[in-house]
């Protein structure tokens, strides 16, 4: 499917004026339009106020078609309408090229709500699950003695994981957060520049998501003052610390769930959801998903507003003012607020954005979501979600073992199936066809996490995990890499991928994939096209992926293969300018890979395989 | 394109065992899965409480695969999984089958707020424009001195209507309520069983979308005696009345605005938007488009509020109590509440919806939509659009003159583009993917309005007009008729669509294309099927279209062409139970176009053509 003479726009700097307009405002809109797409007339779409309106697109040079247009509504949607020379006029929308009338879903779309900082846009998460990622040499070896009394004492080189079944949320083996401090080099050295924690409150568990209280940080963590020297040493480096809250739900033995259980008349009670009044037996109350460890936090309570934010505005500072959290991943924040009738996502969502800027106007709000945030995001509220759906399942259908031993796909029955280039695109674009440039941008793009399989499981093979680590580097949106990723580390669910670090068994630590990341990192890092370029695509085939990243410095091309291929003549047929003036000068640099680009034919490839080159 | 060996499930009586669902009623779903899709599991997918969760469907009893689901949430959205003995899983989603992941959006909808009454589900809607369609007896012929001041008289049957231009909006016909009184013989033999009137308020314009008042019927329509005589007349043979109420908007001469414009300090003035608090200049004022004789009103005002509540409900009935309108078509409902960063568009539809309901449980509300409404309805306000979106713009783009001399395409650049059948699936499944059976059962399918060129002018033929008709009668959604499109009347626009009535002319009633509508009403009426039934595509080719409406008590093939073309083989292959029923038995009944269906096979065609079959 050959792509690169179709008409192109999207939301990044050559084709918008800016990310962060103004309600109101102007902006330029630019779009692309290959002479081999025939166009004769173009036109722009929008429903400013509700009301569709064409206008038409008058101006151009070569390519380049020009309007401007008023930032009218804080979500402020567009799409282009061509007439060609010949043949039925075509839709351009943020799902690609369309013949054929369609909603207004996929429109593109101009966001004026208040932008994320924009550190965010260079961002490269790194995620540690603190009980897994090292213990540090001050606080010795694990003694069982002063572990509370749900843990399960585990040895961090010796005891396997537990995946599923009794001890795996009790399993302990004991990292803490200065165990992060003494790592912070090989963090650095990854090129990765935002540590993401899951939650470091107290708990009954190892993973943490059921708080006992928001007050203070997991002693077991080393405390407050552990959080303290954590943040001082990534701020001294220049990176960013990112916090874990629950908002959906504490646990069982959190403070205010216990009051509110105890004493039907405190006021904590309004906090949660309580027997009858919620259709529940009398003194039953809702879970997270019935898990009756985690009670569900009820929004519509002003104290668990209160509350709440408080918590999330407390840990942005420390007690001196110096900054602690530079932001916060929401946990469950697709089922925030939602409960039968209740609805109140979107207001919890902009409340907390609303009040955690209000102390630290750079901070970060990135809600979790597992399926489908399409409906949460362009608001006031997430700046951007975790990405499962539009990114880490497509590319886990392309670069899955063909007959996968790994029985999770997000609780997707049959596993992980095997789909074509074609598939992953057309999952990308009813994806990121439903979210601005800027949400896009914004979301993180996780392989994997403490949530799921391991990339290097799924993909069966150290070369098709590459692929993906290469496709995670170079596509827009923040790359969110798990740790242990980086030495190859394998895990068949998300509790069995909970690994703890290698740091002491050189044998586990793959060399060639730690030094691909910090190849891939490092090329993301330094080429602008990569963090803020837009995406335009070349090709999709079956095994073979191609797009171009362009921003204003540079044009990169990335072809992605998942299987040995032959040579694919890029450069021919009235492809777009910038791949046709390379074709012509033959003039490219190779980024990555170590390819030639000659005259635009990309190279055979042996096996799975990425190459970057920079277009002249 | 066959797509009778796929799985399949709608929001009909044979796949939900209710469309009126209680919040925590569980419903029984069905999907009938083909032998010759060759499917080994079934899941379905919902998203409850915001969280995504797969549930086996284990039961089965032959195609039909059965599971009970809670409707969750007021909106309770789910999809189906199939797991193959060969090939990759698909999704089975309310816009069709789809190999690949993809968003939520086009998910089945179960829907717990309030129902339309059920009378609504059967509705055949005759749209009348008063000033065009009868002026009765006793008004005589139209006195020059008894017009307004801004009135241009016409002639009805000598003078050409002015489609744009000078006069556009002021000739004046003089048709009235009376006159419709007179011919409600003719609506009743045409078979449709709800009369809805373009608005019959007084204003300075033949369309009266500007009224002076809403207190009271204008008096060049007969007044509000007329209406009452309108009513009872309407009703007294079984049918139902629609008035048509502007929310974004009223006329520049209205009491409101002439308060609000003359006193700055007047109680009104909230009611719309003024000046720089607006960012508009002083004395300035929004208005629809930029039209100033169209003040946009302000729905954050409670006096608007209050005021346009005691419109709507003040027209449900007569001061004696008997009812007068069954309910209200809203124009421009979809700017209605919306500007800048406003957007009241769905409090307002709630508000409204809950008022009316209040003193009329029984009263319709359907929104006015011109493009794509998909994000504003299966809430608690409309019951449904006109959804010239998800219809009348398909069958537009199917059926058109393939060289078309119409213009217009509802402000689409290079008028209308002649789309294959294959498009037109594509277009119905985007629009009728995104809302509920429900809403979409309970929208209107117009050919053709007082906003656009007749379907007649489009189609170029009667031959093609009359396979619109066949489709707007056989499809799901409430048929919505055109005054005049039952004689064949043309019109290249809006405008130029609002004829004269032909009463006198009989040379300009195409006896062949009433009878056709007749025809075709009396079908929809006399075959649950097509009013309840549900809809599973045959089949889909350039010039083809076949499907089946199947309910608990028949199951009806049609098949459209709109060329000449071979005959049809739908009964081979493995094709569904029902049509492979009919092709072993060769039993089928004729309904409408006169073809045998011998074998399933569907006979050539020599031009334009329906058929629509009873199966055995």
């Amino acid at each position: 499917m050959r792509l690169i003479d179709q008409p192109h726009h999207d939301g990044s700097p050559l084709y918008v004026s800016t990310a962060r307009p103004a309600l109101g405002e102007t902006v330029t809109l630019r779009v692309r339009v290959p002479a081999a797409s025939r166009v004769r007339e173009v036109w722009l779409r929008g429903t400013p106020d509700g009301e569709p309106r064409f206008l038409p697109v008058r101006h151009h040079e070569g390519e380049w078609w020009v309007i401007h247009y008023e930032v009218r509504n804080p979500v402020t949607n567009y799409r282009f309408y061509f007439l060609r020379e010949e043949g039925e006029p075509v839709w351009l929308t943020a799902a690609g090229i369309v013949a054929g009338d369609l909603t207004d879903a996929t429109d593109f779309r101009l966001v004026a709500y208040d932008a994320p900082a924009e550190w965010m846009t260079d961002a490269i998460v790194y995620q540690i699950f603190p009980d897994r990622y090292a213990r540090s040499t001050s606080a010795g070896t694990l003694d069982k003695d002063d572990l509370p009394d749900w843990a399960l004492p585990r040895e961090w080189d010796l005891d396997e994981v537990i995946g599923r079944g009794p001890g795996t949320a009790e399993q302990f083996f004991g990292g803490d957060l200065d165990g992060v401090v003494e790592h912070l080099d090989h963090i650095q050295a990854l090129g990765v520049n935002t540590v993401y924690l899951t939650p470091i409150f107290p708990a009954r568990s190892n993973h943490r998501y059921d708080a006992s209280t928001f007050d203070v940080v997991d002693p077991l963590l080393g405390g407050d003052d552990a959080l303290r020297r954590l943040a001082e040493a990534v701020h001294a480096r220049g990176m960013r610390l990112i916090g874990d809250i629950t908002t959906n739900h504490c646990g069982d033995a959190h403070e205010w769930f216990r009051a509110a259980a105890e004493d039907p008349n405190s006021p904590e009670r309004e906090m949660f959801y309580f027997g009858p009044d919620y259709g529940l037996a009398d003194g039953d109350y809702e879970s997270w998903n019935g898990v009756k460890s985690l009670p569900k936090l009820n929004w519509g309570s002003t104290l668990t507003r209160e509350r709440m934010i408080g918590v999330l505005r407390k840990w942005l500072h420390a007690p001196d003012g110096s900054p602690l959290l530079d932001g916060w991943r929401v946990d469950v924040a697709n089922m925030t607020g939602r409960r039968a009738d209740e609805n109140r996502t979107h207001e919890v969502a902009a409340l907390l954005r609303r009040e955690i800027v209000a102390v630290r106007p750079d901070a970060m709000l990135v809600a979790e979501h597992m399926h489908d945030s399409t409906g949460d995001v362009d608001r006031d509220g997430w700046q951007g979600t975790m990405n499962y759906g539009g990114f880490t399942r497509p590319i886990w259908t392309w670069l899955c073992e063909p007959d996968t031993p790994n029985d999770y796909f997000f609780g997707t029955p049959g596993g992980v199936p095997r789909r074509t280039a074609e598939s992953v695109l057309d999952t990308v674009h009813s994806f990121g066809g439903r979210m601005s440039w800027r949400t896009l941008v914004h979301s993180w793009n996780p392989l994997d996490s403490h949530d799921s399989a391991r990339m290097r499981t799924v993909a069966g093979t150290r070369e098709r995990h590459l692929v993906a680590v290469a496709l995670q580097m170079t596509m827009p949106g923040t790359p969110m890499v798990f740790a242990g990723d980086e030495f190859g580390l394998t895990g068949w669910n998300g509790e069995n991928s909970r690994t703890p670090m290698p740091w002491n068994r050189a044998s586990d630590q793959d060399q060639e994939t730690l030094s691909a990341y910090k190849s891939l990192v490092r090329l993301r890092t330094e080429q602008p096209a990569l963090r803020r370029g837009g995406l335009r695509w070349v090709y999709a085939a079956a095994d073979t992926l191609a797009f171009l990243r362009e921003s204003p410095e540079e044009t990169l091309l990335v072809v992605a293969r998942r299987a040995a291929g032959e040579a694919l003549d890029l450069g021919v047929g009235g492809a777009g300018e910038a791949l046709g003036r390379a074709a012509r000068s033959a003039v490219s640099v190779n980024l990555y890979g170590g390819a030639d680009l000659v005259a635009g034919v990309v190279p055979a490839a042996t096996g799975p395989d990425v190459q970057v080159w920079r277009l002249a």
